[in-house]
């Protein structure tokens, strides 16, 4: 797990690079034909991903986003008037049986359809008129780490083509944002250690960073098999803040920009109620990066003044989180990279 | 919080004869004007409610539908495309600012909107074209129970407005199969002894009953504290399932059905793991009432062959759950009806 969190950067910019002609050509056709809304479908940390790439498309470009119900195909056999829409499919191995099959409904509505995936061959790839190829790598690893990244980075792209005044070049400073992440790692290996015995944990954030909050939760449960709880800081103020008390494990993601001050407020919440918060920020989040809690500091993430100051955060934040989790596992003398029950594979209809 | 979720019947009945002849009005206007697509916006219980409503929606029209993240909205101020959508906010109060902002601006993008609230002189209320008003009467309890089944109702009168194949008839069984809910309370009070010291919980489901996992997981957190993780089924196997363990609570919905099968796996795979399942099942899903677990059986709920076996199991599924949290509260010493941390209406933006 450690040595593919490691390999994200190059991941991230192999995939850019490799991906970057193909998608100015998407870029032509899907802003020729702009879908009047767009459905994602995926499960577990790709589901993840498509939750980042809600708020990244909604934000960037204005068209509405859907996370679908994987079961509303599956199950119920309904079949959506998607004939207007754009619908993606996010699958590291290209072989959910489930999202495959919200593919072809949706290719029977007429819908256009994208897929993102680690697998040229995959039946998913073979499914969509459009595929963008996550270049990650064969990712060993059960908890997925670099396929989420990638998948983050692939969303980017996806952005890009449909309109979004983003340009590759700010693309293209994520791999070293990543990379000055991996750079916390002492940090971050002793800031596990008061965590051996934690049994149970919320975390939270809110907005671009939302996505991070059940990606970080979700390692923990998986690696080490700590009760994480996720919320977005708005909806925890809306009942569960009642489970907290002296000593609760709080993980906050902090950036800079239009989610600081609900995280600041959440922040001080916390304290009050003597809860334990570890906040990941960056540099130019100065208020948080001065809190005297524990904190995980990245270094300023470069942005630029027409976009949101926490728009390119998602990538170098979740590194810190990834390693987190890999480093308790270890602290809690657990294998990370061979959880109890799971597969890496999982075909659910 | 009891006292409430005993009114429900009632409150089911009133909120069902009141708004009858406004609906069918309303349905006149949204099958001669059918959205492309449609957005529901809300926070807390009434946004479980609104999940239900994904289901419901998606499976009786084709209409696709997607939850909105307020935050797009109020933090990053976004405009989207909604010209062609139709637009529900949902709140109790009917004063969430976050949720109004949504359908402000859903106005200005010329989106036809709806507004589910129990306050017909709110802010809400009034910011929508059309209102479908919950009468389940003042909620005193912090802890939301007539509210949440109020707005399924609510939302099931939405999807006949939007023509969908089901009948007021089918409604009108509704308050009655929640009063016979309301039965299994001897049971449900003793069910809830052995619960005494759990600190966490999963509670899983899918399908039209996802929403309820939400809303059970959300009573045990608010007025129990116990942290009580939310899945789908589905979603369940992609990860969490490596928390489970000897011992560990596991709530499950299990409606009979097409949810069903997937239901019975997971029951099989904790039982192999010896976790502790409790199952809240109806007389119509025999395999799972013969089950020897723990377990609290409904009566059987009336369906239509024409349509899925569980579309009306979601109000009378939840009353056991609401009971089993006040119950499990007060076996804990603690008072249901004042959570420490929360207020009634909660304005985030």
């Amino acid at each position: 797990m450690l040595e593919e969190i490691r390999q994200q950067p190059a991941a991230l910019e192999r995939t850019l690079e490799s991906e970057a002609a193909s998608v100015e050509a998407m870029r032509l056709r899907l802003t020729a034909k702009r879908p009047r809304y767009i459905v994602l479908a995926a499960r577990g940390t790709s589901d993840n991903a498509a939750q980042f790439a809600r708020y990244l498309i909604e934000i960037t470009t204005g068209i509405p986003v859907s996370l679908a119900a994987p079961s509303i195909y599956t199950l119920y056999r309904s079949e959506l008037q998607l004939q207007d829409a754009l619908v993606v499919a996010v699958s590291q191995s290209g072989e959910s049986t489930d999202i495959n099959m919200v593919l072809e409904s949706a290719a029977r509505a007429g819908a256009q359809t994208v897929a993102i995936t680690n697998e040229a061959e995959s039946t998913m790839a073979k499914l969509a008129q459009e595929v963008i190829l996550v270049r990650a790598g064969r990712e060993l690893s059960v908890a997925a780490t670099k396929t989420y990244t990638g998948q983050l980075m692939a969303f980017y792209l996806l952005a890009y083509a449909l309109g979004a005044k983003i340009s590759l070049d700010h693309l293209r400073r994520i791999p070293a944002s990543a990379h000055a992440a991996l750079g916390l790692y002492d940090q971050v290996r002793e800031a596990a250690v008061p965590y051996r015995f934690m049994e149970h944990a919320v975390v939270v954030g809110r907005g671009i960073n939302y996505a991070n909050v059940f990606e970080f939760a979700l390692k923990m449960m998986e690696t080490c098999y700590v009760i994480a709880e996720r919320f977005s800081i708005a909806d925890f103020h809306h009942g569960p803040i009642a489970m907290l008390e002296r000593d609760f494990p709080v993980f906050l993601f902090a950036p800079p920009g239009v989610a600081g001050e609900s995280a600041t407020g959440l922040l001080e919440k916390a304290r009050s109620l003597h809860a334990e918060t570890l906040v990941i920020t960056d540099e130019s989040n100065a208020a948080m990066a001065s809190v005297t809690e524990r904190k995980l500091v990245l270094k300023n993430i470069a942005h630029d003044d027409s976009l949101p100051d926490d728009l390119f955060t998602p990538i170098p934040y979740i590194v810190p989180a990834q390693m987190f989790a890999a480093c308790l596992a270890e602290q809690k003398g657990l294998d990370p990279d061979a959880p109890r029950t799971l597969s890496k594979v999982t075909k659910t209809i």
